[in-house]
């Protein structure tokens, strides 16, 4: 398991899976829509993590726990999503929690399998990342990752914490935790402070959309 | 190979492209851009479940005749688009018989890998509604599964029966061929009978197109 | 290393990744998503063949340089815009040198890991347009190659040459120099002649776009 905690890591599935499903309420698609939607926002980052470190079949396809934390956050969000949407900025902070649980597990995980300490940082970052980009590239939509205020540096952030200390001997999990706390604490402050990175100076006005492109 | 038949995954295959090649049509993509849908329609299901059960190079990769079926099926509906076109809902039958062959195909190719039943049915599942994801998300839709009339739900049940008949010890051949059906069944009810899944009541009014979002 | 020249394939991730950046900044992305589309459009063609071939972890998860080069063309692009933007179609440009060279690497490593000759050419041509796919799709975009002129068949003919050099026993480098360079040929005869493949001629009419679609 790449946590020291596992449930932290069913957690961290319970919450990205709100975040997906809540797109999906949002965009009306049907129930199934919505569990594939939650299922997908979910297990994406990770599955792609252990492709590409060649953990096949993915953790998620092994313990039927992840599948069953997905489906009940889909069924919760379907059922009753006004009070998911009562809570402020839902999608967002479920989001910034899922983010540094699973920057930091992915972090680990990557370790564990011989990566090198930067190619294990960009892992945990890709499976902090890769289940808000499928959501929304099953949505359509461009992934706001790439646009969105510190989403990515975030995820590195904690994923950079966790190779540091695994550089200096320092213990896991609060090396884990302290990764994640990092992650989640920058997600708020650019939610609640606006902090975010530059947009290229030489592209300061708005384009006409180009042929091909929706518009904005 | 995955199924009893061997030739009844070249028909889905074949089935699969048909489907993705007209809607690369509709889209007027030129000759190659629709011979590439044609073989990602067919094909990205298949891909994905080997590359998560781990058997690399995926069958698609490893056997002329599955690119030769995807080639024949996009060249056909390229150069004979109005016939295609004449057959009713020539996309969404084509899909349906190719969704339930893939499913059982697909599920049964992951029991033989080892899976547990629940998740060789969840692959099954993705065996068939993955090449018409890919489909969809290469045009940059939102994939038809995730709001059409059980479709994926089609799948899985499809997937169920192949899972449960491995589980009874039933033949092999018998239970692929009648989850086929029922999943083919259960499609041709969605369609003509308009047999759906329910929507989140709360989310009962189409919301304003959010920022960056296409207009519906 | 796939080419007999390694530098080349540095090369082609930094132009892939130019191409990647150039996209990112004219949606205006920020800093990171700029970054994030430069890796994905230099690497994503490569880490599709490493998967599917079964090299894990993929190539650029193994040596810091295509990260490093990719990076050093996003934030060029990033900071320089104006200028990558005043060579002429700098996005085709580029688009067209990296096509040829991840092409022809492709198919070498494909042939080298033991697939077929025509699979090794069909890895070698998603190897070169499996970059600028994900770039389109990360921007909700149909990618190009599906549209635009000569684009796959392009890659597919610098791969074909490589196969076909193989096959004949011909000096690998030579052969990879030649189909790079035929691959390239074609995209500049395609940009500035217009050369393209035909659309169906049954669906000569632009359709009205369809429910869900994005007007064109």
């Amino acid at each position: 398991m790449p946590l020291p905690f596992p449930f932290l890591d069913l957690f961290g599935t319970f919450v990205f899976a709100l975040s997906g499903a809540t797109a999906g309420v949002r965009r009306r698609l049907d129930l199934f829509g919505v569990l594939v939607l939650a299922f997908a926002a979910a297990s994406a980052g990770g599955i792609a993590r252990d492709l590409l470190i060649g953990a096949v079949p993915p953790a998620v396809f092994r313990d039927w726990r992840y599948l069953a934390a997905a489906l009940l956050a889909g069924l919760i969000t379907f059922y009753r999503y006004p009070l998911i949407e009562r809570l402020k900025h839902p999608v967002q902070l479920f989001d910034g929690a899922g983010l540094g649980l699973f920057a930091v597990a992915g972090t680990g995980k990557a370790l564990a399998y011989g990566l090198d300490p930067v190619m294990a940082a960009l892992i945990g970052m890709l499976t902090g990342i890769g289940g808000g980009m499928t959501r929304d590239l099953l949505l359509a939509q461009v992934p706001s990752v790439l646009r969105s205020e510190l989403y990515a540096v975030a995820a590195l952030a904690g994923a950079l914490v966790v190779v540091g200390g695994d550089q200096l001997h320092l213990p896991e999990a609060v090396m884990a935790a302290a990764g994640a706390a990092l992650c989640f604490g920058l997600r708020v402050m650019a939610i609640y402070r606006g902090w975010r990175l530059p947009i290229a100076p030489a592209a300061g006005q708005p384009e006409a959309p180009a042929k091909g492109e929706r518009p904005q």
